[in-house]
């Protein structure tokens, strides 16, 4: 490969880069960064920048790409419906082929009861759709001081201002305040941070302390409690399998709505349509997005029973959408994903593969830098640590370790200030799975406590 | 046509509308009403349904088909992308040439000095996105208590607890609150609304009354103002022409930031890529969306200066990035788009069309309930009044107009409590207009005080 191809485009790779300086304002990246990763192309679990150099996608980009990239079918699917009715929405009594063929599709998916939809084009917006409809729907049942909503410290949900207000990460809230008001922060599952529970078990120390925390509040100030079925950016932390179901009664027996943010775990991550399902627990309103189209057009899906829809929309109408709400482009190129998660078997893929990396991942914990191997499907994450003993993070951070992967390795995935995530395409093979561990392992021996990599 | 045309899914238009009801939340829909008009197909400013009906498109849908329906151009460009790139995000030092490509158009687009971009997959997502730059700016300026947002009574800048909490209609907050803290609501400069102004010149009045306002908050605690150019969703409220250079200079001397909302008037409608050009005023932070791909891929972009984007990416980067920022396909067809606009000339087609159009509308105001029509480009608004000499709106709404129009003289456009909201595409030609008129005067020359349509 030469060193800097032409890009499509006809610039070159030096040129993009360059002109990307110029311009482009990156989430995450300090403005004295210079380096580019400029990407090209991609096809399965590959990209390829544009000076010609292949990484593996370990991260799915952003846990999104469930059948991969440069699928020939989405392609189509998109083309097809662009050329015949490319976007309309579905405000007020109009509607759209694309969009009931979708919400049938799902309301056959998913669990029962949630067997209503409401299309948005992301996660964000969906746990913005899913709070307004916890506030409105006990407003509507004459409950209006029903305003408060409970999330989880490590949270992730988004970052518009109510998505972004119950993510428990304060570099959310940091300079960016006031946040939402009427949101607590409770401790996440996490039972490798075991010094969060105070030698308490996870699931009694969590369920006391909401049971506490509604008490103190008072029960008819709470309007729902939203989390991960199992927490995304803070890397695959996977609750115990009696925490969810537990919640749940506790939130029920209360009055409480249940938010399940299935952003990442919907479509087949954890080896099933959703993550309700492994977990025996059906929330109240389910949001999702990333998997539903692979991210080939931004889509989402909020889920929700009949009960909260008949309140929330009743003789006024759900007075609130977006734009793309029943998009019939993103609808079509979701029905032709979903078809393609059934056909390749994906799901079963997921769990298998997804087994085999993580057993594989577990052989890394022989490394000083490797304090835990989190998996569920395909849903991981490695935890690194400055010292196993005391289970400190690294001290420098992750940023580093993420750098030599992408160009020492030829890796991309994602971090976060403590572990290594890991979401691949659902088309992930156990070639490509034992590459990654080899490429992680090489990068990860030369890794410091102070995250360093020498 | 016949009267049940078998949709392409193959389901009939009853078989279609049947399991929307079941299953699809629209916003702003009530329970009670099972009428649906299930669109199937489109072409330039027309759409057609399930049974075969064509429609006039005056809204583009929400101010968002500049280039019109099915074009096979960008549906190429899709398909095209989606085959070599279809998606990965441009969080920290990653990136991609299309993203890349776009940034470098846009900044060579907007006026000076805004030339630092930061993609979004809509205009709600941009707002927050805006509102977060602006409070982060001044705290990492060392002004952390600048946290104070002014925005306007009937703004409309979408329904994130960001967004929708700096839009200034009552139906965005009730039944949801507690919005976002620290949000004050200014009077719009909506001439027909004289009641407004207790008989002082529109500009003079909001002016004294921002002023008043920075001056009683105190303008160390402002971060910025928000504002549509045109306000959309309030109807086409076109400010005197002093207004926003007045606006401006004055939020400049107290160091507030101006946000400037161009979802709607960006990218021709107005005659201008934007409407800043227009109005001879620059913001600190412009937020588009809509027209940038015609809405064939939900896309955004936020522009600013590089005051503004080297305070907000710094040591530390700016922290917060949405999945899909810099979406290869989504610019990959905002570039198609942006050809298209250039190479067929909508923004010239926008001014000649429009003052025809406005022109035309004009004569309905012969019409008793035809209070005041505005346009600017291809923006437009027809108030309607049960009175026009109180100028009081219809008694009963607007929405039994609104369903008149569809099912009479099927026409679709949007409409608020006051008005009927008209974005028709920049493809609409005068024949467009003029059947767009005859089709109003039918419709309105029955509707009564109370907005009955007899």
């Amino acid at each position: 490969m030469s060193s800097d191809r032409p890009a499509p485009s006809g610039a070159s790779g030096a040129e993009l880069a360059a002109t990307d300086r110029a311009t482009l304002i990156h989430p995450t990246l300090p403005a004295h960064r210079t380096d580019r990763t400029v990407l090209v192309s991609g096809s399965g679990s590959r990209v390829r920048d544009a000076h010609g150099r292949e990484y593996l996608d370990a991260s799915a980009v952003l846990g999104v790409s469930q059948v991969g990239h440069g699928r020939q079918e989405l392609a189509q699917a998109a083309a097809e419906q662009m050329t015949r009715l490319d976007y309309f929405h579905t405000w007020g009594p109009l509607s759209n082929d694309r969009a009931v063929e979708l919400a049938a599709r799902l309301a056959g998916l998913s669990p029962e009861p949630l067997r209503r939809v409401y299309f948005t084009s992301g996660g964000a917006e969906g746990n913005e759709i899913a709070l307004r409809m916890a506030r409105l729907y006990h407003h509507r049942r004459g409950e209006p001081q029903r305003t408060w909503i409970l999330s989880r410290r490590m949270a992730y949900h988004g970052i518009g201002y109510g998505s972004g207000g119950v993510s428990g990460f304060p570099v959310y809230h940091d300079g960016f305040g006031p946040s939402l008001p009427d949101v607590h922060f409770l401790t996440p599952p996490h039972p490798y941070r075991r010094e969060l529970f105070s030698g308490a078990e996870v699931t009694d120390f969590c369920l006391a302390e909401l049971r506490e925390t509604i008490e103190r509040t008072g029960p008819e100030r709470i309007a729902a409690m939203i989390g991960e079925p199992v927490m995304g950016g803070g890397g695959a932390v996977i609750p115990p399998a009696d925490y969810w179901p537990r919640v749940a009664e506790l939130l029920r027996s209360y009055g409480i709505l249940l938010i399940s943010d299935e952003v990442v775990t919907a479509y087949g991550r954890l080896g099933h349509w959703f993550a309700a399902e492994h977990f025996g627990a059906v929330p109240d309103i389910m949001v999702t997005a990333k998997g539903l189209t692979s991210g080939y057009v931004p889509h989402g899906a909020v889920l929700t029973t009949d009960e909260v829809a008949a309140e929330v929309t009743g003789d006024h109408g759900f007075p609130v959408g977006y734009t793309y709400t029943g998009h019939p482009t993103a609808c079509a190129v979701a029905l032709a994903n979903l078809d393609i998660i059934e056909r390749e078997k994906l799901m079963a893929n997921a769990t298998v593969v997804g087994d085999h990396l993580g057993w594989r991942l577990a052989e890394l914990t022989d490394l000083p830098v490797v304090g835990e191997v989190r998996q569920l499907g395909l849903m991981l994450a490695v935890e690194l640590v400055s010292d196993k003993d005391s289970r400190r993070p690294l001290t420098g951070g992750t940023l580093a370790v993420a750098d030599a992967l992408r160009e020492q390795a030829g890796i991309l995935l994602r971090t976060n200030p403590n572990a290594l995530v890991i979401n691949p395409p659902l088309v992930f093979s156990r070639a490509d799975a034992d590459e990654l561990v080899d490429g992680l392992r090489s990068v990860l021996s030369r890794t410091g406590p102070d995250g360093q990599v020498h």
